[in-house]
């Protein structure tokens, strides 16, 4: 079992994941695809005149500042238009896939942050009303329900509370989860990037591997987005996953060539 | 088994949809709900620049002109914001509901129409890139395997294409090929009139039965959105559904209303 996720920035080709993975179910791999959406996301609330807002955690990890307004803008893109997009490509190419966002079937369910500690011009504030959380359980059944009847399930944010709410969560980190709930091989984390760069944004710097043991310590080098994939990594290890590869999107085959090793393979 | 179709008109109470599905199906009924979302498209076709068009066929039939860009605007908001709003609502009530489009595992398949022959400004018309086309295929499998683990299906359109391609289709004939899949004793249409009326507006003209032999007379008096739910009435009965009711959506517990009667119902 192998659970690929990709991201939603700029230069990532869908297509390209598409047609891989196609090669990957016809050649008899189970898979679960997992995609994010931040840019379009961005784009949308631009033009529905409610712009992208970010916030930086008192532990630095950067997120976006959820209302009910971005909360829905973020559904329209995440469960509209690229989960049935990529659902769309899947199908033309004779995969039987179904398009899940967490609230389906609670498939991912977490806790609702009651208050966000975050820094802003160099202060300390708290935000009250944020529509953000972390994924804590998958309902895996509903994966294998799919899975053994012959579907492959794409799955996106938004997760839902325990209260039934809908929450923004971090799509690396719920593929970790997704990951480790299926007690996948291997978790591929496919973004813009080759992989984990020594000095970001140098691309020949990319460090090929990493002891699983030392994972944490990649947190030191790691900037922007990838913190958060580095953190999702250590998490599918520790939860029992083999391998976590940082592989490009943005290259023909992207699923295979992680597979062959290209990129950061964590293990 | 009911199959229950809301609109997506104005004045529609989704809230009051919901909490009174919940109620259904704590009694122990069992139920798929289909849903709409033309009035929202249209506003955010608005906002992003890409206005919503109308077409009228030769047969009197008026339907959303269905370019590329159209049909992921209608995805956005079908997909995204209007089906994981309803599933959240449900979530919310204790309901474990599953969103799914007709994408989505090939849940509803249909031919995509070559070319729509229209009427406009008096003259006819041949508009070839047309994404609209009409469900001839549901996969029932699908339906069953969520409804026998516990899983509501929120169904809406796009539909798929044979060819794998997304295609715009009508939501009412769409929940009248999944009545009769499903072999449904009960359609029942939801929007925000009180049925099929003899003089519309007027809703002191309410028909409030009509025999199912007769059904097509019907369409000499139905208006606008009414005539093709009038079909979608017809098409349902002439495949073994026992009684379609056109029911008002922005009553308390509609769907219960329309059950007991209130509406107009063809059987």
């Amino acid at each position: 079992m192998i659970v690929v996720k990709v991201g939603g920035s700029e230069g990532i080709d869908l297509d390209a994941v598409c047609a891989d993975l196609a090669t990957l179910v016809g050649a008899g791999e189970s898979l679960v695809l997992v995609h994010g959406g931040s840019h379009r996301t961005n784009v949308v609330a631009e033009q529905l005149g409610h712009p992208p807002q970010f916030v930086t955690s008192v532990s630095g990890f950067t997120s976006r500042r959820t209302d009910r307004q971005t909360l829905e803008i973020f559904e329209m893109v995440y469960c509209g238009e690229v989960n049935k997009g990529i659902v769309e490509r899947l199908q033309a190419q004779g995969i039987n896939a179904v398009g899940l966002s967490g609230i389906d079937g609670r498939l991912l369910e977490g806790k609702r942050k009651g208050a966000i500690k975050v820094v802003q011009n160099g202060r300390r504030r708290v935000i009250r009303d944020d529509l953000s959380g972390t994924v804590e359980t998958v309902n895996v059944g509903l994966l294998h329900l799919l899975l053994e009847n012959g579907y492959l399930p794409v799955v996106c944010p938004p997760a839902i509370s325990y209260e039934g709410q809908a929450i923004n969560v971090d799509g690396d980190r719920a593929a970790a989860r997704i990951a480790a709930g299926l007690d996948a091989d291997t978790l591929v984390i496919l973004s813009n990037v080759p992989g984990l760069l020594r000095e970001f944004p140098d691309e020949s710097t990319l460090i090929e591997r990493i002891d699983a043991s030392r994972a944490m310590d990649s947190m030191d080098v790691a900037k922007g987005r990838m913190r958060i994939k580095v953190l999702g990594a250590t998490e599918a290890i520790a939860d029992g996953v083999g391998r976590v590869i940082f592989g490009d999107a943005r290259i023909p085959t992207p699923i295979r060539a992680a597979l062959l090793g290209q990129g950061t393979v964590i293990s």
